[in-house]
């Protein structure tokens, strides 16, 4: 009874560069970074309308239409975070705090959307050296923690350490360790306005990371658990009269912001 | 022994346009809502070096040497939010995320620097009608509580209420609650960068909140806390040979951002 | 495909005495509290397989075999705390480490399982004299509010105030204000072992409050989002070699506890 | 003028029982265990006034005038969890929710004490081989991590991994890695009544790790931030007249508990 009936609609972003300058990489994803990471959402929620949009699209294919068509955006970024327009992070930064869902993969840490809601550098040290990386559950009775072994074991990977410079999550659901003796909060969860945010990193175009199952298993729980809980709509400064709770007047202050 | 050993540096900002435009506020704050702020703070921590800063000083007197200066900065804006230049916002900015503390004060939850820190609109709830404000402790054991009485009785006050939308905190510290019935998270702590924020809401032109005693040692334990721990320094972004824990090497990625 | 497709047990447990010793009580709620309570969950989860268990039943309906075929369990009590046997506790305790939902209502603050739980006095402010309660939405996003206003109006209630001695929770759900100005941390959900715990406060045999609509839906939300993650399972203290992830050895340290 | 100018005074608890049962634990710790716990505190707060209480002393050393004298108590126990007194446990535990400091370190995440302050089982994975531990600080800005390195290195630990058992913590402020592979949340802090508890995991009796510089000064800066804010007192249940805010009525409740 409460759970929606409407299907989930899934946008999933590319950055999409990789894959066109290093064959490596084009090799290791056929069909694009994002194509795996759809391909993994979709064998999870074979009932989500999952849409891919990339870089290269007119507005990065992500215009007002689409996001009002979007329930839950995941986003990889690497190589070009600074080619993304303003007006679109703008623009997604309103969809999230109106309610979209939010998911942020891997070097998305470094994007702008992601340092605009997190509203610090997103730092860390890193490496990318073959590493094994572990990744420790430690918040199991959270959803998005539904299915997959303690720990994933991912045998090749980039390392990513701390210092993290992120606000304090308010989920740690996922601790990583690397060969070289790193370690990472590798899942946390925000919530911003009235949209859901979780930053994963597991993912990199070096290594098959978005082929594994676990780390599939792990995005799909996420998507699933960023679906908004209400229409959208942004938070907003209004004045209530005493007794008056809920309709607020439309008068925001001494001077307009 | 582990008490630092050099006098704190404040430095109180204000905006400082009411107190020429509304007469009332100028007598309820003669020496400016600054002034009074300030003048609490010395009344608490005597040994503290105190500097006021306005916004029509050059750079709103936060020139970088200004900020190099100040171990803990305190923000009042209202009227005059959206005045504040662009720059000046980037470099306070930085300076948190490097070490420095800040306290922002009642209407200064729609600034441009809090709202840039939060990532998210910081909207709420307000009405300016002479409701009783009470202050209640849900951290007693926090040393921003020291000294004060739970709860801190304000006789008049702007309501503001939920839903305020702002990141959970790190730290609720207080919840208030007002005549009409509104309640609000009134004072709570955020960890941003290497610096330490304090949002603490009493306070406005319009009553004479900032006389209140017990005001005035919050703000003062308020700035306290936040004095930084450690050198002024900013999170990087850095690559860490296998084995090698402390000197990362100075390269970012395939792209400069 | 990731929804559970088999029916949510929930066993809603009563102390029923008041209901015994009040006649007021007794008209106010015929069924017992526990029954306008269960009458409650099974409104908005129809689905739901709902069983109800009172103190003077044998092992006060709380069995091994009964608490096996819990999903989630309610608690409601409050003037005979004292007379809860301690096996029982112990026997609940167990179970919600090992994954066991449990909601725990108004009064239930100071039952013997949720102060063992919390670890603290879970003591408060009170007073029942018709206050009106609003109980607003600081977490806007969390399943728990879906289809209730914001804030709820309780017309009458017992005043419960803070400061209310519990560990930080882990999500702050709902901020209640009393007409008496208090204010009260009503919502609140922590995890402790694999289990997940909801404490909800309006509710009362004084005043109708598990009739009012919203209260009822809170309940069921509640419910629904404590439901287990994973198959029962008690966490353990284990060894595990070097290399070895997934299979700890049996042997618990120097001296059994 | 806030810094208190009493001398903080100290508790050092050690079971002391692997000093006298195995001799190169008593060589490794020629004071005991506790002798180089209040070593290191003494080295770095040289105004502290410290006392060492033991398993053997009568009530184990902490009879209630001892503790009326403590501000803060260092726990480290292993063996003999299981004879600690369950009335000194009580003892304890009143004196952390009136406000008394409490440092829980390594094996004592077992103790009775820390368990019942948790509400969980307090389990984890572990393993006594020669690992490697770095000790990563996530929370940069907290006083806890002055003056020590980010990562602390400690060339041979016990591991302990998660899943580690307790609470999410109030504060996250360091994360250990293994040369196995395995990550822990090693040093946490929880508010508990009016107390603050540390838990800090680095120190065994196979290891020289209390001799260690860094693990020295954590423990230290723990010591100093839970000493306590305030005159110690128990939080209470109180019933408070409409507009009555600071003294509540001795009256409990239908029943007495």
């Amino acid at each position: 009874m409460t759970t929606p009936t409407t299907p989930l609609r899934v946008t999933v972003w590319g950055e999409n560069r990789h894959e066109q300058v290093e064959q490596h990489v084009a090799e290791r994803y056929p069909t694009g970074m994002h194509g795996a990471i759809a391909e993994g959402i979709g064998e999870n929620l074979p009932d989500a309308k999952i849409t891919v949009a990339t870089m290269d699209m007119p507005e990065h294919g992500l215009t007002e239409e689409a996001l009002e068509q979007t329930d839950v955006l995941t986003w990889w970024g690497h190589a070009a975070h600074a080619e993304v327009s303003d007006e679109v992070v703008e623009r997604v930064h309103r969809h999230v705090l109106a309610g979209m869902g939010l998911i942020v993969l891997h070097s998305g840490h470094w994007s702008k959307i992601f340092t605009k809601l997190m509203g610090t550098t997103c730092t860390l040290r890193w490496r990318s050296e073959h590493d094994q990386e572990l990744v420790w559950t430690v918040n199991p009775q959270h959803p998005i923690t539904r299915g997959v072994p303690n720990p994933i074991v991912i045998p090749e990977q980039e390392m990513y350490g701390e210092y993290f410079d992120v606000p304090t999550p308010d989920e740690l659901i996922f601790i990583s360790g690397f060969t070289g003796g790193e370690v990472f909060r590798s899942g946390m969860t925000y919530r911003r306005g009235f949209g859901k945010v979780f930053f994963f990193s597991p993912g990199d175009q070096d290594f098959p990371v978005y082929h594994h199952r676990d780390v599939r298993r792990v995005i799909a729980n996420g998507v699933e658990w960023a679906r908004p809980e209400r229409e959208r709509e942004t938070p907003t400064l209004l004045r209530y009269e005493t007794g008056q709770y809920f309709q607020g007047a439309d008068y925001e202050g001494a001077l307009e912001r």
